[in-house]
This record gives structure tokens, C-alpha cells and sequence, in this order.
């Protein structure tokens, strides 16, 4: 266990360090160093708040591989996952807590080089390392992250407001994540470049564009693609009870590589982790074509059958079944 | 995926189940089926609150083993561990987040029994089970838990809190679970009773102990014995910048097996997972021997210097060091 309590020390002081450069923040009372974090959730403008959670695996061989993703890349999206949850929201991310087993004999370097990508994202959206576990793992490199947030009372963005005839928006481009996973399963041993292919590599969390969204009461129903646009939108059509007709040609596709080339439509349709948010929004809301510097493009809309409809250009109506996202699974 | 498809959708549905017979708590607005949960914390009797977060790793090969631990039991300690922590602070437990990562394969009634076994202790507590994260396991079961829980405004019993002079008490008996492993690693073979091994296969978390020491403002510092008398001490004396003098005689020594045999005073020092509760007290305070139903002994007191002494029954003193628990290892 020396190397691993090694490890663990490093991170606990990274993180410490981190987090005393904002003892301004008063929401952390106690963190790493005592049993539970204690936090003290401010209230938003004086206004009463509800508190925000979710928890994301990051394992080695299912959500990211050693000899495809640097160890920057694999602590970025570990806490996107999490940050992209809370924007799915409309909430502000507070605080994070990482559960972190390492296998023996892991460099150092690595850990190092994780913790920094992963307080890097930490920080850009001011969210402190709260807490967390760590362990041996007999297996891989296994992560969990906890992120909490904050959303004004009653205003969080939930899956199910989606009305028939609500317009469908989606942020950003889509399909650019899975098409670059499907290069390196092509060609294994070819190191990809992340600068050309940044929405897998580094994705952004779309916070701002989520608590905008919130703000300005536009959307009526949100959540990120996490799991491929197929899939999200069938959660959102199951909990709101209602079914949706997509046009094929209004589907931002992603470019990526060097030349950038624009992925297929069926990555587009059913690649996940692009971290974009996809939501409605009631028809007479002006939703303009960019919200705090991202392209909103709408797609389709909301409809009363139970079921999702692919249009394409001559008019043409295809079911479109969820095909869920597994990541490596081919 | 369809295996694990229909475990994770076993798991919720049995949550689902439990949360519905509790519409009237008003805690948890959205649970498992959205991306974040959204929880709405009450105030304690209209006092505002600080709000606790702990996460604990239950790692099968490390912190359980399928031949060793029924799936009750493994459900069992997997939220215990959590709860444990909140007891450790004084605090209230709200809410759980199960991350669970399961391998391909894994028999349906495992997941079943596990499930039983840790919403049966979620519901003793009145936890609920509001999300989390599940994956696919490239090797071995692999679960995460976070709880929630809250404490009156700055009322939190942190470790720093011990000052020389003050008493060091802990609950019930010490030493149970390490000798309990260390009987099923001289025979692996030996399936023990549960019955005969309480403490290590169900510990029961001292909730009510630790609510009752916060509200008598009794205790100066507080931490549960998960890894251990030696190395927990040293954390609160870590914390509060302390050394401290323990009485080899007083420590009360569990008794497990049938018959029932008392630990070794080595298990008592250094075995971990007991889940008691070590703290501390001014001399002053009257520490009743008994509290909530569970023992309570005087073990020692907090001194000036920064080391921890034993001190046996002749009077001689022996630098005790941490040890650190590490489970399965030898």
C-alpha cells in the first residue's frame, strides 16, 4: 500500500492546495480530513435552493483506456460527466468528491497528471475537490465522481415537462465523440491528436448555457447526451409521456480530425458522450440561434404518440429506437 | 449488456418500490431517472443546517469476497460504511447513491439479495435511495456509496476538536470484524454464521449514539473505527494537534464465534471495520456508561505531546503506532 498511500497523499494535497486558495468560499466547511465533507449551501441571490447530486463511474477498459486517452483527458471527463449532469439542470456545480481505487504499481506521474486535468475543470468552474475514498483496486483504474450543485427551489430542469408541439434544441454538434472513438478502435495503435478532436478528448460541460436556460424559463424539458441522441431523447419522451418527430437534415453534425471531416448521421443519431444538452422549449418561447456563445439548432419536435419518428429530406418517416450507448462495445 | 440491463433495472425498480411508500418525505423531489437527483433539505426543527456528504468504496476482492460475504451482508456493509460516517459527525443521513458496476455473468439473484440486504438497512434508518451511477465491471462487483445526511448549523463533530485532558471514550466492543476475517483466512473454506460474527457481516451503525452525543453536546472530537483504535486515534490527534495515553486494560474487547471467544488485544488496537465510535470529551462532562443502548468506555486521555501511548497493566509505556487496516491484506 506505500506507493498507493503516496499516490493518495498527493491528490489529498493537490486538492488542499486548491482548496485553500478559496477560503474565501464559504460552502465547505470541512473537507478532505474528516469523515464527511461539511458543506454549507449558500442560498442563490437570498432565495431558497434545492441541492443537486449525481454520481459517474470512470472504469479503465469501459469509459476510457490507458494507451487511447492521456491521463489529463481521463480526470477532465471523469468530472464533465458530473458537471455535464448538474448543466442538464439548469444547476450550479458546488462541490465534488472523487472515489479513486488504483492498481499497484501505477506511476505516480499518472495520478499527478489526472488530478491536474481534472482540477483544472475543478477550477474553471470553481467547484472545490470536497472529499472522496480511495482504495487498491485489483483491477484497473477505477473512478467515481460525486458532483453537488445547486438550482433556485422548484427550478430545476427535469426530463419530464416535454409538451406535444414543444420544439426539440440541441447545443453544439453531435456524433464528434463516438466517431473519434470509432478511429481508434480502427487503428489502435495510432495516437489521435486531442486538439482535433476536443469534444471527446476534453469536453465542456455546457453549465452556462444550462443555467441560462434555467434563467430565462425557456426550456421546458433538458438532459445531456450522454448516452447518444436516440437514447436521451427517448428518456425525455418516457418521462414526459410523449413521442417526437426529428428531421435527419437539421441534426448538427460534428467535424473532427485534421483535414475536420463531418461524421456519419448515425453517430450524429446514436454516439454518446458528447456532453451536449439537448431540451424543449413550448412553441411560442424565442429560443435564439446562440446562447452564451454556443449554437442552439432545432431538430424536431414533441409530439402525442409514444414513439420517435426520423424524417428524412423527401419526407420520409422512419422509427428511430434508442440504441443506447456502451462506450468500447462494438 | 442485456444481463446487466436488467439487474440495474431490478435495482430501481426495487428502490422505486421503497420511495413510493415514502411520497410523504419531502426530502428527495426527483430520484433515479433523471440526471441529477433533486433534493430539497429541510431545516432541523426550522434551525438551518450544514449538509454532510461521505463516499466509501466497496471493492469485491478487497473489501468483500463473493465466497466469504452473502450478497445481504455485502448490501449491507456497502451502505453501513456510509451511514457510519454520519454517525461520525453527529449528523442525520437523508439519502443514498449506489454506483454499482457489475461483471457480465453475475447471477440476477445476487443482485436481488444485495439490494435486499442494503435497502433493508435504508429503510431501519430512513435512507433514501435516491441514485447513482451503473456500469458494466471489466472484473469483479464494484460499488460506490454516497450518503447525504445533515446537522444542525456548525454542530458537526469534526476530529480536531480533542484537547489535553480530555477523556477518550468508544462504544461497544472493538476487535470483532478482524478477527472474524482472520478465522475465514486461516480457513477459507469454513463458511461462518452471520449470526455467530454480527458485527462483521451486519455492524450496525451508531446513528442514534452520535445524534445523542451532538445534541448533549458531550464530545469534543469524534471518528468511527474503520481502520482501526491505533490509526483512527492518531487521526484525531492528527487533526486536533494532540498526543494521547490509552489504558491496555480498559479497551473492551469484542467476543465472536460460537463459543463465543474474546479478540486479542492486537485485534482490538489495529483490526478496522468495527464502525464503533472513538471521541473525545472534557473532563468535566459526566459520559453516562451506557447511552442510546450501546456501552460506552473510558479508554485513556488526550495528552500535550503529539504521540500515542499504551500503557499496560503494570504501568509500562509502549509508543503505539498506527497501523492502518487494509482488509484482506496479511
Amino acid at each position: 500500500m506505500i506507493a498507493e498511500r503516496a499516490l493518495i497523499a498527493q491528490i489529498r494535497l493537490l486538492a488542499k492546495t486548491r482548496l485553500a486558495k478559496r477560503r474565501d468560499n464559504p460552502t465547505v466547511l470541512a473537507g478532505i480530513g474528516d469523515d464527511c465533507a461539511v458543506l454549507r449551501l449558500a442560498r442563490h441571490s437570498g432565495k431558497p435552493i434545492d441541492t443537486l447530486v449525481t454520481t459517474d463511474f470512470s472504469l479503465e477498459g469501459v469509459h476510457f483506456r490507458r494507451d487511447w486517452h492521456s491521463p489529463e483527458s481521463v480526470g477532465h471527463r471523469c468530472l464533465a460527466r458530473g458537471l455535464s449532469d448538474i448543466a442538464a439542470m439548469g444547476g450550479e456545480p458546488l462541490a465534488a468528491f472523487l472515489s479513486l481505487a488504483l492498481p499497484r504499481g501505477l506511476p505516480q506521474s499518472w495520478v499527478d497528471r489526472f488530478a491536474g486535468g481534472l482540477l483544472a475543470l475543478a477550477e474553471k468552474y470553481a467547484v472545490i475537490l470536497a472529499g472522496g475514498d480511495t482504495a487498491q483496486s485489483p483491477n484497473g483504474i477505477l473512478a467515481d465522481i460525486v458532483v453537488l450543485g445547486t438550482v433556485p427551489k422548484g427550478k430545476a430542469l427535469l426530463r419530464s415537462g416535454a409538451r406535444p408541439g414543444d420544439r426539440i434544441y440541441v447545443s453544439g454538434e453531435l456524433g464528434g465523440s463516438a466517431a473519434t472513438l470509432r478511429q481508434m478502435q480502427k487503428n489502435p495503435r495510432r495516437k489521435l491528436n486531442p486538439r482535433d478532436y476536443p469534444r471527446h478528448f476534453f469536453p465542456e460541460p455546457r453549465i452556462e448555457l444550462g443555467r441560462i436556460l434555467r434563467e430565462k424559463d425557456l426550456a421546458s424539458a433538458m438532459i445531456d447526451t450522454s448516452d447518444g441522441l436516440s437514447t436521451d431523447l427517448s428518456h425525455i419522451c418516457q418521462e414526459s409521456g410523449v413521442g417526437a418527430e426529428l428531421q435527419a437534415e437539421a441534426i448538427p453534425r460534428a467535424s473532427v480530425g485534421k483535414p475536420a471531416r463531418e461524421v456519419d448521421l448515425q453517430f450524429a443519431l446514436h454516439g454518446g458522450e458528447d456532453y451536449e444538452l439537448l431540451f424543449t422549449a413550448p412553441r411560442h418561447k424565442r429560443v435564439p440561434a446562440r446562447i452564451g456563445g454556443v449554437p442552439i439548432t432545432q431538430i424536431g419536435q414533441i409530439t402525442r404518440g409514444r414513439r420517435i419518428f426520423l424524417i428524412n429530406r423527401s419526407g420520409a418517416a422512419h422509427e428511430l429506437k434508442p440504441q443506447g450507448w456502451e462506450h468500447f462495445r462494438k
